[in-house]
């Protein structure tokens, strides 16, 4: 057995058993290998972002890692962005690099870089096994790292001759060099005294949700403590998953830009985060605090990052006598609306459309704004948001959020700035037949940018300024795009041609790409 | 001003006057001043490595730096494959990054990440200035690195309030936070008299040509040094921009290939390099040595990193007497072939085909193999290459080398698998209404790959494998994709096809793409 095999081998002995590739020479003896290790399944992406986003999307959905096969530095570079995002979701993922024999390095052949150097930036732990024998012990710690506590990124940096040589029979615990990123921060928590004294005190304080807490369990129990206490109550901005619709408790996420932000929290005298960080605003601005709570109010903290928080909550429903949920609030599901296209009526639309079990990945920016109001009244879905900011991330996700759960419907809410980047993810999407139907919304520009220029007090009068953030000319076809790609695809001007094109989708198997055309902007 | 302005004025007054955009939030004040300086011409990319891409291939072609505007860690992470490849053909660049405001960093809001430590890995020089006059002396050393002795890319990340901010009026020399790579080492270099000495020995000395030694100037000089001395010589095998055809002296690459790099050099038993690096292989394999010269042969260095080679050059002519070049050897143009396309057939097609002045942009890979052979006899042209190994940037290359040179033809010359990781240049091209013809050779596979695969002795049984390397099901249509981002397109599947289409792009202006159909494979 050589070293590729064992990683293999080691990977699917601890169930992690799909892998996400883009490999090159480097890696071919772990390929060659993917015939000796059938229970590994490797997904071929074009792009390396492709791979890493839905690395990301199968963990957030599957629970548990999936790998990724990159190769050397540049690979890993194309990743880097999408590591970034499931950095962010806390999404457990083994990233397997390549990188040249270690007797190569000395030379500086061409593709040679800092790997080590590129890959902390995104990973909690990085290992590099020097020999075959080294591999399964330093994927073990691989495993290991990707799984507890705050979840997140172990890169597996392993050399071509490490991979290609043979094991020899002894065993051993070396596993090379390793890296570990400080990421676990201790935080000072609150105990369930002060907490109740804080819910005592009702809608001045305030439960800022993340994480687990966004979970089905998390939100019964968040349920339970409001039948109780009259608290207000806020979601994160960018939830890995949040679970929602049917008889979930239904919540609002904190709003991106930050004077609406600051306006939800406006009323808090104290804030208490439960698996969320500190609320702070997403960009800087002249002139505006970073922080979003009044300066008056208090920041708690009830979980730590190494503490269950399932568990910690449920612990917290006993110790205050709350044992049932509030009566579900009916949301009304949306009517229909007619006539053309605007962000708004495809909000409503897919608020009409949407079905039980859909996973809905949202990327969607300035074109979903009203989505999350029109969606209230739904099913019970999952949704997937883009968590560390870094876009092209809705396509690849989507695909691994359909390869981790094949018996579900993906709906990916597409912008057209962000699908661009990593389009490359409709083929794999056609190659593996996954259950994915994308509403691209077309505005022809990065409406987000448009609203950021007009804040720093430049656009009617900035012509060179304005043509760097629109998508025109020439304009793109995503329909024609999509069909390049192996992906069947509609472009919709109205309504009625909206839905009936997501009904189409939705009874159809395969993957499926309606273009939206909108008014430029926000509409 | 403020601190956007007084950059881009700094920028615009060193003649760097272009700048491959791809801005976000804490970049738009940079944006917004555009309009006030408008000497700087912004080029919209749909993709972080297309702005990278395009602004090596810029740079190759002016010989002066282009600018890029990157948004914060994950979209310079996006443009790391192309500036890694950048980085081997030595081009400047400057390469502006945004960040969070300095008072904003503190809350590692959701796009934090370490900016510096991934920009490390690429650049030669890494410049925060922190405050708005710190701006245009970072700016300054920031020129200066990218431009002296071994050319590369120095970074200037600049946080929102540096930019946003007002210049006071103190005059300051003080330029924040900076990191200088070693990237200039220093070499042992022989003298003239020692020169003379190894290339009287005649063919078994082996001069291996690099950077300013593949220009016309280094190849008049070159061929004067030939027409005393019968010594052999290759060039690197990924130069920069090697200058070809018409009455230059033709030269021979060194194989990518270890087995055939190793034959071209088996009779050396003196390598003397001249602006090359040593010949190393590109990857390792088991039992093959990395360096590519025989064991007995000892390896010479010309000229050291900081020296002017072109001068150097022309001393050792006057020193030699060496006053009159080579006769020039006519080479064949060859004729059109005919029948259906073959990877053989199309470089025949394109050696008949090529203009004078041409800048060919070759990431053919495997389809490309025998290009140079049947190019040699045309007229005069630029050949630019695949410097660091990392595919996907041809095209972006291209666009850049367009930008820089508008009144040549550039003539793309791009492989199926690596076309995919940027296609989004096309969009670029389109809006610039840039010369760009692009021949796509589409094999539908990683045929490069494929060969690597039978080496580790895995290909026939191994379907699991064997997936992993072909771009189908389903088939891309590179033609449709084109037309998606703008680019008029054909698909060509004969030679007279191919011919036609050529001759119509040549004979046109703006982007056009031809998609030749091959056999799967090396044909």
């Amino acid at each position: 057995m050589n070293g590729a095999e064992s990683l293999l081998n080691t990977l699917v002995a601890n169930k992690v058993e799909v892998c996400f590739t883009n490999p090159g020479t480097s890696e071919m003896h772990f390929v060659a290998a993917l015939d000796r290790v059938p229970k590994m399944r490797g997904v071929l992406c074009l792009f390396e972002g492709v791979a890493s986003g839905a690395a990301d999307g199968y963990g957030r959905i599957a629970k548990r890692p999936a790998s990724t096969l990159l190769h050397l530095g540049p690979g890993m570079g194309n990743a880097l962005a999408n590591f970034h995002n499931a950095r962010r979701a806390k999404t457990p993922i083994i990233n397997v690099v390549g990188d040249h024999a270690t007797t190569h390095l000395a030379y500086d052949a061409p593709l040679t870089s800092d790997i080590e150097g590129i890959a902390k930036s995104f990973s909690k732990f990085v290992v590099t096994p020097k020999t075959p024998n080294q591999i399964e012990p330093a994927a073990q710690l691989a495993l290991q790292a990707a799984t507890m506590d705050q979840r997140g990124i172990a890169t597996v940096i392993v050399p071509a001759d490490a991979s290609w040589n043979e094991l020899t029979p002894e065993k051993s615990m070396d596993f090379g060099r390793a890296l570990w990123n400080k990421e676990v921060e201790t935080i000072e928590t609150i105990g369930f005294t002060e907490m109740k004294a804080l819910l005592e005190r009702g809608n001045e304080t305030m439960l800022l949700l993340g994480g687990q807490a966004l979970s089905a369990g998390g939100l019964r129990s968040i349920s339970k403590i409001l039948s109780l206490y009259n608290v207000s109550i806020l979601a994160e901005t960018f939830p890995s998953v949040l679970e929602r619709g049917g008889d979930l408790l239904s919540i609002d996420r904190l709003a991106y830009l930050g004077e609406m932000a600051v306006a939800q929290l406006a009323n808090a005298s104290h804030v208490i985060t439960i698996g969320a960080n500190e609320p702070v605003s997403f960009f800087a601005y002249p002139n505006t605090p970073s922080q979003l709570a009044p300066a008056n109010a208090t920041v708690h903290h009830f979980i730590a990052p190494n503490e269950n928080l399932l568990e910690k909550l449920d612990a917290l429903c006993d110790y205050l006598g709350a044992k049932t949920p509030l009566a579900k609030v009916a949301y009304q599901t949306p009517e229909l609306p007619d006539g053309d296209l605007t962000g708004t009526k495809a909000a409503q639309t897919i608020g009409a459309l949407l079905r039980e079990g859909t996973i809905v990945v949202d990327e969607s920016n300035t074109s979903g704004l009203f989505l999350p109001s029109f969606t209230k009244g739904a099913p019970a879905h999952r949704w997937l948001t883009l968590t560390g900011g870094a876009i092209g991330q809705g396509l690849p996700l989507a695909t691994g959020a359909a390869v981790a759960d094949p018996n579900s419907r993906v709906l990916c809410l597409e912008a057209d700035g962000s699908a661009i980047y990593t389009f490359q993810a409709l083929w794999s999407q056609a190659r593996e037949k996954l259950n994915v139907t994308t509403v691209l919304f077309n505005n022809q520009s990065y409406a987000i940018l448009e609203l950021e220029l007009a804040k720093v007090g430049a656009l009617e009068s900035s012509p060179s300024a304005r043509a760097m953030l629109e998508l025109k000319p020439p304009s793109i076809s995503f329909s024609q795009l999509a069909q390049a790609m192996g992906v069947g695809s509609l472009t919709v001007r109205t309504v009625s041609e909206l839905a009936k094109a997501i009904t189409h989708s939705f009874d159809s198997v395969g993957p499926f790409l309606i273009e939206a055309i909108l008014p430029p902007g926000i509409s």
